[in-house]
């Protein structure tokens, strides 16, 4: 019987020894490498943090005493310790639990995280009520080093400290973000672990905290000796710990960037091994900003510190150089930096994932669109998708595209992207933003040609009648179905139309329509309320148009498989002719 | 003639002897005083900088050196000494500029601007643009104390400190944001002050800063002298200069807060009469805080550093006492805070701006929706008015009532306000939001006895046929006129509904209507993308229901009066009647 055999709840470790708990922390290490190689997830952030996880279910007392993970990928360890170990010991188990916290698993779970630089905030909160309540408990938010780029958890903190009661935050420093740290706070981090916290310059004590240092985080002894100092403190705190990332798989330590966040059978594979180069909208985006750099075009590609998730490689970004910048998890400041960069005449482009870009509503707004500076924003992972609520990137339609100014274009092939990326980059006029399509990656072969300075241009990609089908990126191909599904199955001859543009409409062509149509559909993928379709339900409102719009209600979706969304959603060319079949019957009911 | 009539871009001022200069000042402060006291404005701000702006355009060479006021309140000085000083000095030219920079008004302003937090991002990605084109000159960025709190200001300076090339910040710093500032780091900001900048503990070294600290901000030698030092810098700095808020008009040095932005004539008045005590939404909003602060209600009032503009005055916060929290200008920190009060059993009540809230837009999904907590938010100054383009809250509605559980609520007047507020801080299954009313105040006297937690039950006001007018909140009274006027002219006599939820559609009522009713129309006071009317054309797509959406056009709308915003948009009871005549038409002719 192993140790983690006997350990169910947080009560259990409290029985431990200091070396039965080091054995529990060999044993928790084996079975997220075994669970995470197989399932993939987020691998060096949970390595690094066993020992302080241990550390902080033995001296607190969860979940009286309350723990919030920032961006919770570090959380595995604390699931294991919280009843949910069978997730990462039972195979058959293993989707059962999400990869994030989540207060519907356990009690033990404050919050519903997956988004950065928010712990210290929602930790403040927890604090501050317990405070009003009169209640006790201490308040522990944990957070990475590479979150505290995020300007939230500099708010966060910097209210934190002077919330003049018990606030614990545990800054988990393992000298890295997704990718390396960028910006000018690292020095000081740097400068505070060179001299085991002894330097006078330093970042939390300016912000308000009393201030601890281990140089050793993944030392349960030494986790446990500053942990209980500081429990039931009556005054913010920090504690600031350096980890290992990756702690305890040699190749993960060595490759921190890489075992972030792994692929299934990542460890199984030669990872030096030179990847096979497959064309994909991130090659053809690399290849593109180097062919604008190579022609001395002053072009910028900037990441908010997710350069994998966008294609962005170490060996892209050496290769840019100065032409790059990774502005930390700092989304608002990259939004605003781009504004500057393209006022003063070079080419900013953000390659940002639909989720991420949520957190710049007010940049894009004022810093963007009324200041009309030519940046372009490329939103990547944007439609409906079987992932966590946090990641799905559903919302970014109705975020962007009612936003004044900014043109929202939809390509739905390789060809397009690529004449409107460089429209984008060569035009002064607007911003532009960019929804990379998601999924497929089509092909046509057939050069784009069109010109894209003629805004809200729509694409009759065939003509027919009596049904148009208004099909967005990378619903085109569902469009593209539908179609022939109604000339299958009703003999309809239906118009195909792409239209390119999701931020305006091609009011010339829907009043064409109106001739020798009677319903239009509408097919994006997002949610309806406030995006694409419903702006042409209004505009035919006055009109004896029928209109029918597609996409998503209006709710999140936790690890929803994609076919039981699609099913729900009439997202399928079957429920889609169900219900034109449906609105054509009513109309000739009416007549 | 003085020394003033002299001055007319920063080449005259170059000109001056430090004597003329601090003439110059003296100048400057009357007319700005005599200005902002006629028209309204920001006093306090633009008093502390005018030395510090006489020295900023005497050393450096703009617009080849570029200037990026942070927030641009502070930026008088600056019109004046950059050719605009007619709107100051001519009262029938005060209202030819608007109170922020504006790249349309002149060469020397960068970036059209309004909110907070912003210039340490816009000035490094000028500085980059400059370095990647291979171009000279400095970069200044000028930052109030009370901007650092936003958490844009750090990711800007934090990423400002790694950009290796000239770069200057000139952080001014008052002691003071609108109201008085709030969180950790201003014990920094003191500690240096203090030290006259020598302590070794300092924020801004921290974040990788050279460091300058100038005791008196006021002084245009001592200004002129530092700025000379950091002129042409190779390197990040920051000039922390100390200044008066309000500098040389007494009142506004006492009474800094008040004096921040004032009223006509405000120097005209007794400013220490009480104040007459008028009943209006700020007030019952108050009073509502108290009495539940008074019942033993762990309510939590919440202002992201501007109380005042919510009706938030020194004396209601000081009777909240610990019920109270000024986040500093940190709406995302106040929305995630305000979940984990919420989350912890409290009631927290966030009151802010509806232009200030899309900071907030990824909080309110993640932080806030996603978690369900039940925080309030009121938001204030929605809807179409004549304002700045950057503080006219015309998006609030696609911005909050898109997102999945927030309860996105639209009262008409005092009492449906009320009951919805005691609705809100009383459930415990959705984040509430409420558009309190802007502009005219209505009483009933009718109680609201709706159980609002029956979500999306829209209120059939008077019961008609033919015609249905759903007029969201503050443009019910629109509603009403429009009713009025279609029975007058047209003999019909319409349906009133007051929908009350912005969020969803009662979809039972919206159904019921077919039977009688050819047309709806929706009223809503803000831009129709993406808005409520938009879901209701969307919702009637397939039947033969016309609807007619009334709001803005998607559009900026700078300083625009608010009846030729009306009458573009169709937005008078006379304009509407005759859209709805002419759709009538249509369907007759159609029958």
């Amino acid at each position: 019987m192993t140790i983690l055999d006997k350990v169910n709840s947080p009560k259990d470790l409290k029985k431990l020894s200091i070396g039965e708990m080091t054995e529990l922390a060999s044993e928790m290490r084996e079975v997220i490498i075994k669970k995470v190689n197989t399932t993939g997830g987020h691998m060096g952030p949970n390595l690094g943090m066993v020992e302080a996880t241990i550390a902080m279910h033995y001296v607190f007392n969860s979940p009286v005493d309350k723990f919030v993970f920032d961006v919770a990928h570090q959380c595995y360890p604390h699931k294991i310790l919280t009843g949910r170990k069978e997730g990462f010991t039972d195979p058959s188990k293993y989707g059962k639990y999400s990869g994030f916290t989540n207060p519907s698993e356990s009690e033990h779970d404050q919050f519903l995280i997956g988004h950065t630089s928010t712990a210290a905030s929602l930790a403040t909160g927890l604090a501050k009520a317990r405070d009003l309540k009169g209640e006790k408990g201490n308040v522990v938010a944990i957070i990475g080093d590479g979150s505290l780029s995020g300007g939230e958890a500099f708010e966060g903190l910097d209210n934190a400290a002077a919330l003049g009661s018990n606030y614990i935050a545990i800054i988990n420093d393992n000298d890295m973000c997704i990718a390396e740290n960028h910006g000018g706070m690292y020095g000081n981090l740097k400068l505070l672990r060179d001299t085991k916290g002894q330097a006078e310059c330093n970042l939390f004590k300016a912000l308000g905290f009393d201030y601890y240092y281990v140089d050793n985080g993944n030392s349960i002894s030494d986790m446990i000796d500053v942990l209980n100092k500081v429990k039931d403190t009556n005054h913010p705190t920090v504690v600031h710990i350096h980890t290992i990332k990756g702690k305890g798989l040699k190749v993960a330590e060595e490759n921190r960037e890489m075992f972030h966040w792994i692929m299934p059978g990542t460890l199984d594979r030669d990872i030096n091994a030179p990847m096979p180069k497959i064309e994909n909208y991130d090659s053809i985006t690399k290849d593109f900003i180097l062919k604008k750099k190579s022609e001395g075009c002053p072009i910028l590609a900037i990441s908010p510190a997710t350069p994998g998730a966008t294609g962005f490689d170490p060996e892209f970004r050496k290769s840019l150089g100065k032409n790059y910048t990774d502005t930390g998890i700092a989304e608002e400041h990259a939004v605003a930096y781009a504004s500057g960069v393209a006022k003063a005449g070079a080419r900013p482009i953000i390659s940002v994932l639909s989720s991420f870009i949520q957190r710049t509503y007010d940049q894009m707004v004022q810093d963007l669109a009324l200041n009309n500076s030519p940046a372009v924003l490329l939103i990547n992972w944007a439609g409906l998708a079987s992932g966590d609520a946090t990641h799905v990137g559903c919302f970014d339609i109705p975020l962007i595209s009612n936003i004044p100014n900014i043109v929202y274009l939809a390509p739905t092939c390789k060809e397009e992207y690529l004449k409107m990326l460089d429209w984008a980059t060569s035009q002064n006029d607007n911003p532009v933003s960019i929804r990379v399509p998601f999924g497929e990656y089509t092909v046509t072969g057939v050069e784009d040609n069109t010109d894209y300075s003629i805004l809200n241009k729509f694409k009759v990609e065939e003509q027919g009648r009596d049904v148009a089908i208004v099909a967005v990126g990378n619903f085109f191909s569902l469009g593209k179905q539908v179609k022939e599904k109604l000339q299958r199955e009703l003999n309809i001859n239906a118009t195909l139309i792409n239209p390119k543009f999701i931020s305006g409409l091609d009011t010339e062509l829907l009043d064409s329509l109106k001739s020798n149509h009677k319903v239009v559909i509408t097919l994006e993928s997002g949610i309806l309320d406030g995006g694409f379709g419903q702006k042409i339900a209004s505009y035919y409102g006055n009109s004896d148009m029928k209109v029918l719009n597609f996409g998503a209600k209006k709710e999140f979706m936790d690890r929803i498989p994609l076919n039981e969304i699609y099913e729900k959603n009439h997202l399928t060319p079957e429920l889609i002719v169900n219900d034109v079949k449906t609105c054509l019957n009513t109309i000739s009911c009416n007549v």
